[in-house]
């Protein structure tokens, strides 16, 4: 739902390419090996964070900044302290949990924990919009299929990795590297508890062996409705000041019963206040701190741009289409949301690479980078034409990006796309499997072959104005005389060309894919399908394109990895690694922010939450639910709701519990506000800030909102205890 | 206060610089003439509104554009709508207000109101802090020297006053236009009662004559607390989400009892509703939309950076100041405060300048503006070269701009000001009148003199930093081997050269001045005031900056004004001309607007008021005063308290009434968004916003926080009795 998941409802649309961009050779984080070596605690290593503002705070608890800390906070963790951090995290899939009792309660984010609330749901209530409260323990209900990995111990393997990696040329040395990662992993795990993965920092100037215990009798606890978890929806969505309780308490059983444990934070109930310094511990997916300047222009002028340019044209087709009716709007109602959602953020990213002050830092870092590496021969003889290749490579793949695009026929008509997987399939089958296009290779052609056969329902209406949308954008941006607009247009109107295209197209039957699919080659040489006309025109030109960047993709990556590498080799661990959905420890301060012409406050209140609500008219995303307006006359409308921090997030520290210096849960990370999305490539933290529940809200909530008292007694317990 | 006020604690810093830059031949709106002839009312011309969304809906009541009205809207009010309409409203020095009862109760803004408040609160209480209520009739207190302006009748005196103009140079033409306006305004004026003004439209295209009674028996009514009326103080001013109750009720008496009228606005409690049409009334004072491209230029390239660059540099000079001891942070508070406050302005304008879509508008504009012009040869005769004269002269006063503002000594140091001066008078002095400087001509002079010896204290130590800081300015902004740098600096840095000058000056004292004074030329040349002698040795060259900026300010006004005729005869009144502080009608629509990433709502509501006061801890300037605390628990919180709409307004609208299609009173103007400052140049609806006080709230507070019943009864009684 929110943009700190990292998944399953990811709210991110270019992260995927972003990643794929910076690191194809990297191993998956979702990776699930098996057995174990000896997991010994790695050193601690002190970190002078000369580029810290640039590199952010994603620090690892293998290499905690001491040094850093104690100079900028006064704050000395010991061994335990970290340690007992550590071991209260846990990691959901997508996000980030921690314990907050002895009897194994973990709080999390509502939006990290749909799944499970989905599958307790009972036939008639979903108790996703419903919300849930086990009233005893015994009414808590397990989650199929849920797990909670808790982080035991971290061990550098980058020596055995890198020793086996004996191999000249670049292919063989990765299959050296995926064998040699497998191998550590597998000898790691030595029971079905005990979850192991390599994980590759610096783009593989480090690896290590993280070891996990892996907990699955998880079960949902408590769940509020999605009315306040995501209070104001789609358009508060990145933004504060805020008001959700974004919170589920799941709890973790072992033997069948509530897991006892020591490693828990302590609840502290008042929570943070402005200044105090804090720490979001959890697991951000990935940031692009990394990129050189070439990937951060190729970005700004040619991805972004062209990204938005598509969102504003889908958007302004939906809205008008929406417009038409009722039944159309509730139909495009989410559509538009969600196109909404994906173009500000996009927007966030763009306003970071457009910010000359944010440019200028980069390219000061990017100067100090490469003067350090060729100040050595050794490491100038490595990788010091790392940088000119990518920029060369980028310049290439820009050169030629719209024509690709547009060629490529993606997204818009759905139609046109079938067609285009109809020409390329006979086409890439004829071809040995190394020689296709990698979507082609393997199980991949099997899944291209599905696409085509799935039962997909055509909107002749829709399909008209996709198409027309499309053959628009690309009349604006591609070059007279262009081949692909001689072949679509021919001379008529982006209206006229789909009109006749969509009408004049059978492909929206099923059983004309699939005789034109089991016909191969032939058959789709033969036909007379408009659409199929089109694609087999435009397909040689798509396929040119294609190689052409495949083939520069794989330079950038190669590169990229020669850089991750040299950043380790320039600055060792004085610098955190970009995000690797492994924990972090990110310190920050509690503080309010300039907004708007004037400042926003460190926290918002439920007068605030009631004053949204009814300055909307109490009407969706702003609706407010029945058990809240209920008990509005007894609650404290002064009582904290959210609270803001310069700790250093990104999507999959959803659910990060922040915690004080003395290890005590203050709050609970839910997003980040709208400044903070060029964060991706450049931390900063005048205006950016994470967006965090108050645990005093969340006492408030659970003992006058949802007559949870007993969770809310388990939990002030547990501070008391201490 | 707030920036609508036009005066008498003016938010604008840079307002009387650019009017001066644009109509110093314009007569003052100010002036208070004598005598009166017939006022026949004028005819009614429609607008078509080509470039409305350029000239904004300032619309007089001489020409209200029902076309355009009836077009946009469908609303086509009656010469009696109008009529009851102005006769409802009344001007007040420096704001606007109007009529709400029959009984002659007038709604204006707290802020409109403060010299009021503070003339009848007795020795030991503010009532400007602490508020005031009239529980009855009889407790309601007269303010001395106050009065309202009611506009009964205008009069088109265009020919009466070309007639007078048959000299050829311009000089002449102007004595005889203001001999003319003084003789149409003394003929005018035929009881005390009766005010008349000369009113210039488009710098000189239209003359119209004001007719107004003017009641001078004004009693305060009700005046909210200071903390609610200026809720969020300086930080919230411009902005929106907002929550002010800035609200005072006057009362007009006649003969020692209250005004009976039929004209007043009936009240609507309701308020107004997302969408709604709704129309301000009220006196515009000033804005800039005639600028011509180079004029914008000038103030984007050269006089706004200059004035962004100093408020910087004295912001951080009094933050480190306010960071030395408590004792200085409330010291400078109000100083900073300020200075931010200017700076947001500035900025806000700027935005619109740097803004490559506004600046494209304008650009268009003025190329249609000028086409016609040249079309017609009499006009291009006329007006055709005035645009390249106003860029020719801008560019020569930007080519010595920076010089001119350091050589100048403006700003900064009191020390060097007052050496400055020193140094000048005598010089001045021994040149004819004529001949001087304009500010020392005439009365200027004794000015000049009294400010020289005004009863200063100087804080020595302030000084040097303030010197510093001005000189660090001039140092990074000045060539190498400016004579001024040279002579001030003489190779020191700014900090040691502040410090020997200020410490080595004896101009602190009072004496020490008067005898310079007194001891004139002889005495300034004999001096070893270090700052007297840095004065003697720049002196010459700020003279030469001061006489070649007067010449140009002259051509640049001269051709401005033929600018303004040239508009009037190009397009009529389908434009609204500038603001002139005199009465406007605005079309616009109840709206919410784009803001933070997400929506503001239309209107807010107490449960903000309350949140915003919380979550800054209830500590000024977001305390909410006692009564308000007092009366949290019977207030019902939704009811709204501000809300916004795209009226075209700036400074002197502060306290114009909204009206319905109705005529009914539905809010009370008092603010802008930080949106709307670009207006200034180019009138905009997308993001820009008027901020009113809701009707709804206005009784809620007056029943339920200050128990005054029978002033909500009065309005809403009007209400019903309609």
């Amino acid at each position: 739902m929110h943009r700190l998941s990292f998944a399953p409802r990811f709210r991110f649309p270019l992260l995927a390419l972003l990643v794929g961009a910076v690191s194809p050779l990297t191993s998956q984080v979702t990776a699930t090996p098996r057995a174990a070596p000896t997991a010994a605690p790695t050193e601690l290593q002190a970190g002078p964070g000369g580029w810290v503002k640039e590199f952010g705070t994603m620090w690892t608890f293998e290499a905690p900044p001491l040094e850093y800390w104690k100079g900028r906070y006064g704050f000395e963790p010991s061994t335990a302290w970290l340690d007992h951090v550590r071991l209260s995290s846990v990691r959901i899939p997508g996000c980030s949990a921690s314990f907050v009792s002895d009897r194994g309660l973990v709080m999390t984010n509502h939006h990290c924990a749909r799944a499970c609330i989905s599958a307790v749901s009972p036939a008639d209530t979903s108790y996703q919009e419903a919300g849930f409260v086990a009233l005893r323990e015994s009414d808590e209900r397990r989650c199929e299929g849920s797990y909670a990995d808790q982080l035991i111990a971290t061990e550098d393997v980058t020596g055995k990795v890198r020793a086996a990696m004996t191999a000249a040329e670049t292919a063989k040395q990765v299959e050296q590297r995926d064998k040699a990662i497998g191998d550590i992993q597998s000898v790691c795990q030595t029971s079905p508890e005990i979850v192991c993965q390599v994980v590759t920092f610096y783009q593989g100037g480090k690896y290590s062996l993280y070891r996990y215990r892996r907990y699955t009798d998880v079960r949902l606890v408590m769940a509020p409705e999605e009315g306040i978890s995501f209070f104001g929806g789609d358009p508060d969505n990145f933004t504060y000041p805020r008001y959700d309780l974004d919170l589920t308490l799941l709890r973790v059983y072992d033997n069948g019963q509530p897991m006892q444990t020591e490693h828990y934070l302590r609840w502290n109930s008042e929570g943070a206040k402005e200044g105090d310094l804090t720490f979001v511990v959890g697991n951000p997916g990935s940031t692009g701190r990394l990129l050189t300047m070439a990937q951060m222009e190729y970005l700004r002028d040619v991805q972004y741009p062209a990204a938005l340019a598509n969102y504003a044209a889908q958007i302004a087709l939906y809205k008008e289409l929406a417009e038409e009716s009722v039944a159309n709007r509730r139909k495009y109602e989410n559509t538009i949301f969600g196109l909404e959602n994906s173009q500000k953020a996009t927007r966030g990213y763009q306003t970071g690479l457009l910010d000359p002050a944010i440019m200028a830092r980069k390219a000061a870092f990017e100067k100090d980078f490469r003067s350090r590496i060729m100040a050595k021969p050794e490491l100038a003889a490595k990788y010091g034409t790392a940088w000119d290749n990518i920029a060369r490579a980028q310049r290439e793949l820009g050169s030629f990006a719209v024509q690709m695009q547009f060629h490529g026929f993606g997204g818009g008509s759905s139609l046109l796309n079938l067609a285009a997987l109809l020409v390329r399939i006979p086409e890439q089958e004829a071809l040995p499997d190394s020689l296709r296009l990698a979507a082609y290779r393997g199980a991949g052609m099997a899944r291209m072959r599905a696409q085509v056969l799935q039962d997909l329902t055509i909107d002749v209406a829709l399909e008209r104005q996709l198409l027309a949308t499309q053959l628009g954008l690309a009349s604006r941006a591609l070059p007279a005389g262009d081949p692909f607009l001689a072949a679509a247009l021919g001379g008529r109107s982006p209206e006229v060309a789909a009109e006749v295209l969509v009408n004049g197209s059978t492909l929206g039957s099923v059983a004309a894919r699939r005789a034109l699919l089991d016909g191969g080659a032939a058959a789709v040489r033969a036909s007379t399908d408009p659409m199929v006309i089109l694609a087999r025109q435009v397909n040689p030109l798509a396929m040119r394109h294609a190689e052409r960047a495949q083939g520069l993709t794989t330079t950038i990556s190669a590169n990229v990895a020669l850089v991750g590498q040299a950043i380790y080799a320039a600055y060792g661990e004085s610098l955190p690694p970009d995000a690797t959905f492994t924990l972090r420890i990110s310190d920050g301060v509690v503080r309010g922010f300039p907004y708007n012409g004037t400042v926003a406050p460190y926290r918002t209140t439920l007068y605030g939450l009631f004053g949204r609500s009814a300055e909307f008219d109490n009407t969706p995303p702003f609706r407010l639910p029945a058990r809240w307006q209920a008990a509005r006359n007894t609650l404290d409308l002064a009582t904290p709701i959210n609270f803001v921090l310069t700790s250093d997030i990104i999507g999959g520290n959803s659910g990060s519990p922040v915690i004080n210096r003395n290890g005590e849960v203050v709050g609970l990370i839910f997003d980040g506000n709208i400044e903070m999305l060029p964060n991706r490539f450049i931390y900063t933290d005048e205006v950016s800030r994470s967006v965090a529940v108050h645990t005093k809200g969340i006492v408030e909530a659970l003992r006058k909102v949802y007559s949870a008292g007993r969770l809310a007694d388990e939990v002030e317990r547990a501070a008391v205890k201490r």
